[in-house]
Protein backbone atom coordinates (compact mmCIF):
# COMPACT_ATOMS: atom_id res chain seq x y z
CA UNK A 1 0.00 0.00 0.00
CA UNK A 2 2.13 2.87 -1.10
CA UNK A 3 -0.75 5.39 -1.92
CA UNK A 4 -1.10 7.49 1.10
CA UNK A 5 -4.54 8.68 0.54
CA UNK A 6 -6.12 5.10 0.13
CA UNK A 7 -3.72 4.33 3.14
CA UNK A 8 -5.16 7.04 5.63
CA UNK A 9 -9.07 6.09 3.95
CA UNK A 10 -8.69 2.76 4.88
CA UNK A 11 -7.34 3.31 8.47
CA UNK A 12 -9.29 5.59 9.20
CA UNK A 13 -12.53 3.68 8.51
CA UNK A 14 -11.28 1.02 9.83
CA UNK A 15 -10.58 -1.28 7.27
CA UNK A 16 -7.05 -1.89 7.96
CA UNK A 17 -6.44 -2.07 11.67
CA UNK A 18 -2.61 -4.11 10.62
CA UNK A 19 1.13 -3.48 10.56
CA UNK A 20 2.20 0.00 8.63
CA UNK A 21 5.86 -1.03 8.14
CA UNK A 22 6.36 -0.83 4.34
CA UNK A 23 3.17 1.23 3.65
CA UNK A 24 3.57 4.86 1.77
CA UNK A 25 7.48 4.75 1.84
CA UNK A 26 7.75 8.18 0.82
CA UNK A 27 6.10 9.41 4.24
CA UNK A 28 7.41 9.97 7.41
CA UNK A 29 5.27 7.80 9.94
CA UNK A 30 5.32 8.27 13.62
CA UNK A 31 4.35 7.01 17.15
CA UNK A 32 1.75 8.32 19.49
CA UNK A 33 1.73 9.23 22.85
CA UNK A 34 -1.46 11.19 24.68
CA UNK A 35 -1.47 12.02 28.10
CA UNK A 36 -3.71 14.10 30.90
CA UNK A 37 -2.85 17.83 30.48
CA UNK A 38 -1.68 17.43 34.17
CA UNK A 39 0.99 15.48 32.43
CA UNK A 40 1.80 17.02 29.30
CA UNK A 41 4.37 19.25 30.28
CA UNK A 42 6.38 16.40 32.08
CA UNK A 43 5.73 14.37 29.41
CA UNK A 44 7.09 17.21 26.81
CA UNK A 45 10.48 17.67 29.11
CA UNK A 46 10.87 14.00 29.38
CA UNK A 47 10.75 14.03 25.01
CA UNK A 48 13.44 17.12 25.35
CA UNK A 49 15.59 14.91 27.88
CA UNK A 50 15.66 11.81 25.58
CA UNK A 51 15.46 13.02 22.10
CA UNK A 52 16.84 9.66 20.39
CA UNK A 53 13.77 7.18 21.73
CA UNK A 54 11.26 10.67 21.58
CA UNK A 55 11.69 12.86 18.98
CA UNK A 56 8.71 15.13 19.08
CA UNK A 57 7.63 15.51 15.74
CA UNK A 58 4.34 17.38 16.89
CA UNK A 59 2.76 18.27 20.42
CA UNK A 60 -1.02 18.73 19.82
CA UNK A 61 -3.71 21.56 21.82
CA UNK A 62 -4.91 19.96 24.76
CA UNK A 63 -8.65 18.38 23.64
CA UNK A 64 -7.75 19.06 19.59
CA UNK A 65 -7.63 15.66 18.16
CA UNK A 66 -6.50 17.54 14.58
CA UNK A 67 -2.86 17.45 13.99
CA UNK A 68 -2.43 20.60 11.37
CA UNK A 69 1.42 20.69 11.00
CA UNK A 70 1.57 16.78 10.10
CA UNK A 71 -1.16 17.23 7.08
CA UNK A 72 -4.63 15.79 7.29
CA UNK A 73 -4.54 13.85 10.28
CA UNK A 74 -6.85 13.32 13.23
CA UNK A 75 -5.43 11.54 15.93
CA UNK A 76 -8.42 9.45 17.02
CA UNK A 77 -8.59 8.11 13.93
CA UNK A 78 -5.59 7.90 11.48
CA UNK A 79 -4.32 5.28 13.27
CA UNK A 80 -4.86 1.44 12.53
CA UNK A 81 -4.74 0.28 16.52
CA UNK A 82 -4.28 1.81 19.95
CA UNK A 83 -3.42 0.65 23.04
CA UNK A 84 -5.52 2.35 26.14
CA UNK A 85 -3.41 2.37 29.89
CA UNK A 86 -4.80 3.03 33.09
CA UNK A 87 -2.12 3.38 35.74
CA UNK A 88 0.34 1.69 33.96
CA UNK A 89 -1.67 -1.31 32.83
CA UNK A 90 -2.99 -2.01 29.56
CA UNK A 91 -6.42 -2.40 29.73
CA UNK A 92 -7.85 -2.28 26.18
CA UNK A 93 -6.66 -2.32 22.17
CA UNK A 94 -9.37 -0.44 20.04
CA UNK A 95 -8.94 0.86 16.22
CA UNK A 96 -10.69 4.14 17.30
CA UNK A 97 -10.20 6.28 19.97
CA UNK A 98 -12.94 8.99 19.44
CA UNK A 99 -15.09 7.51 22.17
CA UNK A 100 -12.44 8.05 24.81
CA UNK A 101 -11.49 11.29 23.48
CA UNK A 102 -11.63 14.34 25.83
CA UNK A 103 -11.12 17.92 26.66
CA UNK A 104 -8.21 17.24 28.79
CA UNK A 105 -5.93 15.18 26.37
CA UNK A 106 -2.64 16.17 24.43
CA UNK A 107 -1.43 14.22 21.76
CA UNK A 108 2.42 13.91 21.32
CA UNK A 109 3.55 12.38 17.92
CA UNK A 110 7.03 11.62 17.80
CA UNK A 111 9.40 10.46 14.99
CA UNK A 112 9.89 6.57 14.13
CA UNK A 113 12.77 4.30 12.50
CA UNK A 114 9.88 3.32 9.67
CA UNK A 115 11.08 6.20 8.09
CA UNK A 116 14.40 5.10 7.45
CA UNK A 117 13.62 1.94 5.62
CA UNK A 118 13.00 3.56 2.09
CA UNK A 119 16.14 4.90 2.66
CA UNK A 120 17.51 1.60 3.07
CA UNK A 121 16.29 0.21 0.29
CA UNK A 122 16.96 2.93 -2.11
CA UNK A 123 20.61 2.59 -1.02
CA UNK A 124 20.39 -1.43 -1.56
CA UNK A 125 20.61 -2.55 1.92
CA UNK A 126 18.13 -5.54 2.38
CA UNK A 127 15.57 -5.11 5.03
CA UNK A 128 14.11 -9.16 4.78
CA UNK A 129 11.54 -8.47 7.63
CA UNK A 130 9.77 -6.22 5.20
CA UNK A 131 9.55 -9.15 2.45
CA UNK A 132 7.42 -11.45 4.41
CA UNK A 133 5.11 -9.53 6.23
CA UNK A 134 6.98 -9.53 9.79
CA UNK A 135 7.89 -6.71 12.44
CA UNK A 136 11.04 -5.39 13.47
CA UNK A 137 12.20 -6.80 16.19
CA UNK A 138 12.18 -3.99 19.69
CA UNK A 139 13.86 -5.19 22.82
CA UNK A 140 13.85 -3.43 26.54
CA UNK A 141 17.58 -2.35 27.02
CA UNK A 142 18.87 -1.96 30.98
CA UNK A 143 19.87 2.02 29.80
CA UNK A 144 17.25 4.35 31.77
CA UNK A 145 15.71 7.31 29.96
CA UNK A 146 16.50 10.17 31.87
CA UNK A 147 13.42 10.22 34.07
CA UNK A 148 11.13 13.95 34.58
CA UNK A 149 8.26 13.56 37.16
CA UNK A 150 6.00 10.05 37.23
CA UNK A 151 7.86 9.58 33.57
CA UNK A 152 10.97 7.27 34.32
CA UNK A 153 12.33 3.58 33.02
CA UNK A 154 13.96 2.09 30.44
CA UNK A 155 14.68 2.59 26.81
CA UNK A 156 13.61 0.42 24.31
CA UNK A 157 15.73 0.19 20.52
CA UNK A 158 14.59 -1.61 17.22
CA UNK A 159 16.98 -3.73 15.73
CA UNK A 160 17.71 -4.45 12.27
CA UNK A 161 20.53 -6.62 10.96
CA UNK A 162 23.34 -5.73 7.99
CA UNK A 163 26.53 -7.34 6.43
CA UNK A 164 29.30 -4.60 7.68
CA UNK A 165 29.81 -2.44 4.77
CA UNK A 166 25.37 -1.84 5.19
CA UNK A 167 25.59 -1.53 8.86
CA UNK A 168 27.89 1.53 8.18
CA UNK A 169 25.83 2.83 4.99
CA UNK A 170 22.64 2.50 7.72
CA UNK A 171 24.42 4.54 10.08
CA UNK A 172 25.39 7.04 7.75
CA UNK A 173 21.83 7.04 6.34
CA UNK A 174 20.34 7.39 9.81
CA UNK A 175 22.15 10.41 10.95
CA UNK A 176 20.76 12.83 8.93
CA UNK A 177 17.26 11.92 10.26
CA UNK A 178 17.42 13.05 13.99
CA UNK A 179 13.74 13.02 13.91
CA UNK A 180 13.39 9.38 12.80
CA UNK A 181 15.69 8.44 16.06
CA UNK A 182 18.88 9.37 14.19
CA UNK A 183 22.30 7.11 14.50
CA UNK A 184 21.68 4.01 16.20
CA UNK A 185 22.16 3.96 20.03
CA UNK A 186 24.29 0.28 19.54
CA UNK A 187 25.78 -1.99 17.34
CA UNK A 188 27.24 -5.55 17.86
CA UNK A 189 27.08 -7.35 21.26
CA UNK A 190 23.65 -7.16 22.37
CA UNK A 191 24.46 -8.04 26.10
CA UNK A 192 26.07 -4.64 26.23
CA UNK A 193 23.01 -3.15 26.10
CA UNK A 194 21.41 -5.33 28.26
CA UNK A 195 19.57 -7.91 25.57
CA UNK A 196 20.08 -12.07 26.48
CA UNK A 197 18.90 -13.27 23.26
CA UNK A 198 18.10 -11.39 19.97
CA UNK A 199 15.89 -14.22 18.93
CA UNK A 200 13.43 -13.23 22.33
CA UNK A 201 11.88 -9.73 21.41
CA UNK A 202 9.79 -7.87 23.67
CA UNK A 203 8.03 -6.37 21.06
CA UNK A 204 7.69 -7.40 17.19
CA UNK A 205 8.20 -10.59 15.65
CA UNK A 206 11.63 -12.95 16.14
CA UNK A 207 14.19 -12.08 13.96
CA UNK A 208 16.19 -14.88 11.67
CA UNK A 209 19.84 -14.21 13.31
CA UNK A 210 22.17 -13.85 10.40
CA UNK A 211 25.80 -15.62 11.30
CA UNK A 212 28.27 -12.61 10.23
CA UNK A 213 26.09 -9.66 10.15
CA UNK A 214 25.93 -7.27 12.74
CA UNK A 215 22.84 -6.22 14.33
CA UNK A 216 22.20 -2.35 14.57
CA UNK A 217 19.80 -1.11 17.17
CA UNK A 218 18.05 1.99 16.79
CA UNK A 219 16.20 4.06 19.96
CA UNK A 220 12.36 3.08 19.96
CA UNK A 221 9.28 5.23 20.00
CA UNK A 222 7.83 2.39 21.67
CA UNK A 223 9.96 3.39 24.89
CA UNK A 224 7.19 5.53 26.17
CA UNK A 225 5.29 2.45 26.51
CA UNK A 226 7.68 0.58 28.43
CA UNK A 227 7.61 3.71 30.60
CA UNK A 228 4.28 3.48 31.11
CA UNK A 229 4.50 0.18 32.72
CA UNK A 230 7.28 1.35 35.23
CA UNK A 231 5.09 4.69 35.94
CA UNK A 232 2.06 3.71 37.81
CA UNK A 233 1.30 7.17 38.70
CA UNK A 234 0.32 8.01 35.23
CA UNK A 235 -3.62 7.55 35.17
CA UNK A 236 -4.36 7.50 31.97
CA UNK A 237 -2.23 7.31 28.89
CA UNK A 238 -3.21 6.46 24.83
CA UNK A 239 -0.20 4.84 22.78
CA UNK A 240 -0.48 3.25 19.52
CA UNK A 241 -0.09 -0.40 18.75
CA UNK A 242 3.06 -1.12 18.15
CA UNK A 243 3.83 -1.22 14.75
CA UNK A 244 0.76 0.23 13.30
CA UNK A 245 2.03 3.75 13.02
CA UNK A 246 0.21 7.27 11.91
CA UNK A 247 1.30 7.65 8.54
CA UNK A 248 1.50 11.32 7.82
CA UNK A 249 1.37 13.50 4.96
CA UNK A 250 5.57 14.50 5.43
CA UNK A 251 7.74 12.90 2.90
CA UNK A 252 11.60 12.41 4.62
CA UNK A 253 12.93 15.27 2.98
CA UNK A 254 10.68 17.14 5.41
CA UNK A 255 12.81 15.65 8.37
CA UNK A 256 16.74 15.65 6.84
CA UNK A 257 19.43 17.72 7.87
CA UNK B 1 52.55 21.68 16.95
CA UNK B 2 49.33 23.38 15.72
CA UNK B 3 50.70 26.50 14.54
CA UNK B 4 49.96 25.82 10.63
CA UNK B 5 52.62 28.13 9.42
CA UNK B 6 55.22 26.81 12.28
CA UNK B 7 54.39 23.22 11.44
CA UNK B 8 55.49 24.10 7.50
CA UNK B 9 58.57 26.30 7.89
CA UNK B 10 59.85 23.24 10.55
CA UNK B 11 58.99 20.49 7.73
CA UNK B 12 59.98 22.91 4.66
CA UNK B 13 63.17 23.20 5.78
CA UNK B 14 63.93 19.58 6.46
CA UNK B 15 63.74 20.52 10.89
CA UNK B 16 61.25 18.26 11.11
CA UNK B 17 60.95 14.85 9.25
CA UNK B 18 57.96 12.79 11.90
CA UNK B 19 54.87 11.57 11.90
CA UNK B 20 52.12 14.62 11.42
CA UNK B 21 49.45 12.55 13.39
CA UNK B 22 47.74 14.99 15.50
CA UNK B 23 49.30 18.07 14.35
CA UNK B 24 47.29 21.24 13.05
CA UNK B 25 44.41 19.32 13.96
CA UNK B 26 42.14 22.24 12.33
CA UNK B 27 43.71 21.71 9.03
CA UNK B 28 43.18 18.97 6.40
CA UNK B 29 46.35 16.70 6.00
CA UNK B 30 46.99 14.69 2.89
CA UNK B 31 48.54 11.67 1.09
CA UNK B 32 50.64 12.18 -1.83
CA UNK B 33 51.54 10.18 -5.25
CA UNK B 34 53.76 11.24 -8.14
CA UNK B 35 53.42 9.67 -10.80
CA UNK B 36 55.19 10.19 -14.71
CA UNK B 37 52.78 11.95 -16.57
CA UNK B 38 52.80 8.62 -19.00
CA UNK B 39 50.87 7.02 -16.20
CA UNK B 40 48.84 10.33 -15.10
CA UNK B 41 45.77 9.54 -16.94
CA UNK B 42 45.46 6.02 -15.53
CA UNK B 43 46.36 6.96 -12.27
CA UNK B 44 43.65 9.75 -12.35
CA UNK B 45 40.87 7.36 -13.22
CA UNK B 46 42.06 4.74 -10.99
CA UNK B 47 41.38 7.20 -8.17
CA UNK B 48 38.10 7.90 -10.02
CA UNK B 49 37.01 4.58 -9.38
CA UNK B 50 38.68 4.13 -6.40
CA UNK B 51 37.48 6.82 -4.56
CA UNK B 52 37.18 5.65 -0.74
CA UNK B 53 41.20 5.09 -0.64
CA UNK B 54 41.78 8.03 -3.56
CA UNK B 55 40.00 11.08 -3.19
CA UNK B 56 41.32 13.97 -5.07
CA UNK B 57 42.07 16.86 -3.21
CA UNK B 58 44.49 18.58 -6.14
CA UNK B 59 45.89 17.03 -9.10
CA UNK B 60 49.28 19.49 -10.07
CA UNK B 61 50.02 19.87 -13.31
CA UNK B 62 53.05 18.14 -15.02
CA UNK B 63 56.38 19.72 -13.91
CA UNK B 64 54.83 21.91 -11.13
CA UNK B 65 55.46 21.12 -7.57
CA UNK B 66 53.17 24.15 -6.48
CA UNK B 67 49.45 22.88 -5.10
CA UNK B 68 47.75 26.62 -5.05
CA UNK B 69 44.28 25.25 -4.37
CA UNK B 70 45.54 23.78 -1.37
CA UNK B 71 47.36 26.89 -0.10
CA UNK B 72 50.91 27.56 0.15
CA UNK B 73 52.27 24.34 -0.65
CA UNK B 74 55.77 23.47 -2.85
CA UNK B 75 55.01 19.65 -3.26
CA UNK B 76 58.55 18.90 -3.40
CA UNK B 77 59.37 20.13 0.37
CA UNK B 78 56.52 20.62 2.52
CA UNK B 79 55.94 16.81 3.40
CA UNK B 80 58.55 15.71 6.24
CA UNK B 81 59.65 12.16 4.34
CA UNK B 82 59.07 10.72 1.20
CA UNK B 83 59.37 7.22 -0.27
CA UNK B 84 61.13 6.74 -3.64
CA UNK B 85 59.78 3.62 -5.90
CA UNK B 86 61.11 2.31 -9.19
CA UNK B 87 59.30 -0.81 -10.74
CA UNK B 88 57.50 -1.11 -7.38
CA UNK B 89 60.21 -1.24 -5.27
CA UNK B 90 60.99 0.87 -2.85
CA UNK B 91 64.58 2.13 -3.22
CA UNK B 92 65.07 5.48 -1.02
CA UNK B 93 63.59 7.40 1.80
CA UNK B 94 64.41 11.29 1.51
CA UNK B 95 62.80 14.43 3.53
CA UNK B 96 62.91 16.70 -0.03
CA UNK B 97 62.18 15.54 -3.37
CA UNK B 98 63.38 18.72 -5.12
CA UNK B 99 66.36 16.50 -6.58
CA UNK B 100 64.37 14.15 -7.77
CA UNK B 101 61.50 16.49 -9.71
CA UNK B 102 61.62 16.90 -13.38
CA UNK B 103 59.01 18.23 -15.55
CA UNK B 104 57.56 14.73 -16.58
CA UNK B 105 56.12 14.59 -12.71
CA UNK B 106 52.66 14.64 -12.21
CA UNK B 107 52.10 15.40 -8.19
CA UNK B 108 48.20 13.94 -7.04
CA UNK B 109 47.45 14.91 -3.42
CA UNK B 110 44.59 12.27 -1.60
CA UNK B 111 42.50 12.97 1.26
CA UNK B 112 43.89 11.49 4.72
CA UNK B 113 41.43 10.13 7.64
CA UNK B 114 44.10 11.93 10.14
CA UNK B 115 41.69 14.90 8.99
CA UNK B 116 38.98 13.04 11.16
CA UNK B 117 40.96 12.90 14.48
CA UNK B 118 40.17 16.22 15.62
CA UNK B 119 36.57 15.76 14.97
CA UNK B 120 36.61 12.81 16.45
CA UNK B 121 38.38 14.07 19.88
CA UNK B 122 35.75 17.21 19.78
CA UNK B 123 33.15 14.69 19.79
CA UNK B 124 34.62 13.14 22.73
CA UNK B 125 35.76 9.70 21.06
CA UNK B 126 39.24 8.92 22.51
CA UNK B 127 41.92 8.33 20.47
CA UNK B 128 44.65 6.44 22.33
CA UNK B 129 47.39 6.27 20.08
CA UNK B 130 47.82 10.44 19.42
CA UNK B 131 48.35 10.32 23.52
CA UNK B 132 51.12 8.73 22.88
CA UNK B 133 52.26 9.79 20.12
CA UNK B 134 52.34 6.29 17.81
CA UNK B 135 51.06 6.01 13.99
CA UNK B 136 47.16 4.61 13.77
CA UNK B 137 47.39 0.55 12.54
CA UNK B 138 47.10 -0.07 8.97
CA UNK B 139 46.35 -2.91 7.36
CA UNK B 140 46.47 -4.68 3.74
CA UNK B 141 42.97 -6.26 3.01
CA UNK B 142 42.07 -9.00 0.78
CA UNK B 143 39.71 -6.13 -1.28
CA UNK B 144 41.06 -5.84 -5.01
CA UNK B 145 40.77 -2.13 -5.85
CA UNK B 146 39.64 -1.30 -9.11
CA UNK B 147 42.39 -1.85 -11.73
CA UNK B 148 43.28 0.43 -14.20
CA UNK B 149 46.05 0.21 -16.68
CA UNK B 150 49.23 -0.45 -14.63
CA UNK B 151 47.58 -0.15 -11.80
CA UNK B 152 46.02 -2.79 -9.39
CA UNK B 153 46.09 -4.17 -5.95
CA UNK B 154 44.84 -4.56 -2.52
CA UNK B 155 42.99 -2.32 -0.79
CA UNK B 156 44.78 -0.65 2.61
CA UNK B 157 42.76 0.52 5.65
CA UNK B 158 43.26 2.40 9.03
CA UNK B 159 41.95 1.21 11.86
CA UNK B 160 40.52 2.83 14.95
CA UNK B 161 38.60 1.11 17.94
CA UNK B 162 35.82 2.47 19.70
CA UNK B 163 33.38 1.85 22.42
CA UNK B 164 29.92 0.52 20.70
CA UNK B 165 27.97 4.44 20.41
CA UNK B 166 31.72 5.75 19.79
CA UNK B 167 31.80 3.78 17.00
CA UNK B 168 28.87 5.14 15.45
CA UNK B 169 29.52 8.42 16.19
CA UNK B 170 32.88 7.87 14.20
CA UNK B 171 30.32 6.83 11.79
CA UNK B 172 28.05 9.49 11.77
CA UNK B 173 30.64 12.45 11.51
CA UNK B 174 32.97 10.44 9.49
CA UNK B 175 30.31 10.37 6.70
CA UNK B 176 30.57 14.05 6.25
CA UNK B 177 34.16 13.94 5.16
CA UNK B 178 33.82 12.11 1.46
CA UNK B 179 37.46 14.02 0.64
CA UNK B 180 38.92 12.64 3.74
CA UNK B 181 37.90 8.48 2.87
CA UNK B 182 34.19 9.34 3.96
CA UNK B 183 32.12 6.36 5.84
CA UNK B 184 34.55 3.70 7.13
CA UNK B 185 34.46 0.34 4.83
CA UNK B 186 34.32 -2.25 7.50
CA UNK B 187 33.30 -2.62 11.19
CA UNK B 188 33.74 -5.57 13.68
CA UNK B 189 35.53 -9.36 12.18
CA UNK B 190 38.58 -7.88 11.15
CA UNK B 191 38.67 -11.39 9.35
CA UNK B 192 36.09 -10.75 6.88
CA UNK B 193 38.21 -8.49 4.96
CA UNK B 194 41.43 -10.40 5.25
CA UNK B 195 43.03 -8.99 8.37
CA UNK B 196 44.44 -12.28 10.78
CA UNK B 197 45.76 -10.66 13.34
CA UNK B 198 45.02 -6.94 14.66
CA UNK B 199 48.16 -7.02 16.49
CA UNK B 200 50.13 -7.10 13.75
CA UNK B 201 49.48 -4.20 11.24
CA UNK B 202 51.31 -3.85 7.75
CA UNK B 203 51.96 0.12 8.58
CA UNK B 204 52.07 1.86 11.37
CA UNK B 205 52.20 1.06 15.58
CA UNK B 206 50.64 -1.98 16.68
CA UNK B 207 47.60 -1.26 18.70
CA UNK B 208 46.52 -2.65 21.95
CA UNK B 209 43.30 -4.08 21.53
CA UNK B 210 40.69 -3.36 23.70
CA UNK B 211 38.01 -6.04 24.35
CA UNK B 212 34.37 -5.00 24.35
CA UNK B 213 35.20 -2.35 21.44
CA UNK B 214 34.30 -2.41 18.03
CA UNK B 215 37.53 -2.02 15.43
CA UNK B 216 36.45 0.45 13.00
CA UNK B 217 38.19 0.63 9.48
CA UNK B 218 38.63 3.41 7.05
CA UNK B 219 40.03 3.28 3.52
CA UNK B 220 43.20 4.68 3.64
CA UNK B 221 45.62 6.67 1.26
CA UNK B 222 48.56 4.20 2.17
CA UNK B 223 46.81 2.46 -0.84
CA UNK B 224 48.56 3.82 -3.92
CA UNK B 225 51.92 2.96 -2.41
CA UNK B 226 50.52 -1.16 -1.74
CA UNK B 227 49.16 -0.75 -5.18
CA UNK B 228 52.64 0.23 -6.18
CA UNK B 229 54.42 -2.94 -5.18
CA UNK B 230 51.81 -5.22 -7.00
CA UNK B 231 52.67 -3.42 -10.18
CA UNK B 232 55.88 -3.33 -11.48
CA UNK B 233 55.46 -2.12 -14.68
CA UNK B 234 55.35 1.60 -12.98
CA UNK B 235 58.36 2.89 -13.37
CA UNK B 236 58.68 5.72 -11.06
CA UNK B 237 56.72 7.14 -8.29
CA UNK B 238 57.48 9.19 -5.31
CA UNK B 239 54.73 8.83 -2.19
CA UNK B 240 54.74 10.28 0.93
CA UNK B 241 56.10 7.97 3.88
CA UNK B 242 53.07 6.33 5.77
CA UNK B 243 52.37 8.88 8.91
CA UNK B 244 54.55 11.54 7.24
CA UNK B 245 51.58 13.98 5.61
CA UNK B 246 51.28 16.75 3.94
CA UNK B 247 49.82 19.34 6.18
CA UNK B 248 47.54 21.83 3.68
CA UNK B 249 45.95 25.13 4.23
CA UNK B 250 42.59 24.05 4.20
CA UNK B 251 40.37 24.24 6.98
CA UNK B 252 38.53 20.88 7.19
CA UNK B 253 35.09 22.87 7.18
CA UNK B 254 36.29 23.25 3.04
CA UNK B 255 36.03 19.47 3.05
CA UNK B 256 32.04 19.12 4.76
CA UNK B 257 29.41 17.75 2.84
Amino acid sequence: MQDIKEARLKIRSGQYTGYTSGWCRDFVQANLCIVDREDADDFAEFCRLNPKPCPVLAQGEPGDPVMRTLGDINICTDLPRYRIWNNGVLVDTVSDISAHWNERMVAFVLGCSFSFDQLFLNAGLPLPHLDDGSMVAMYRTWTDCTAVGKFSGRLVVSMRQFRADHAIESIAISSRYPLAHGTPVHIGDPKQIGIGDLSRPDYGDRPDIVQGHLPVFWACGVTPQSILTTSPQVKMAITHEPGCMLITDMPYSNIEV
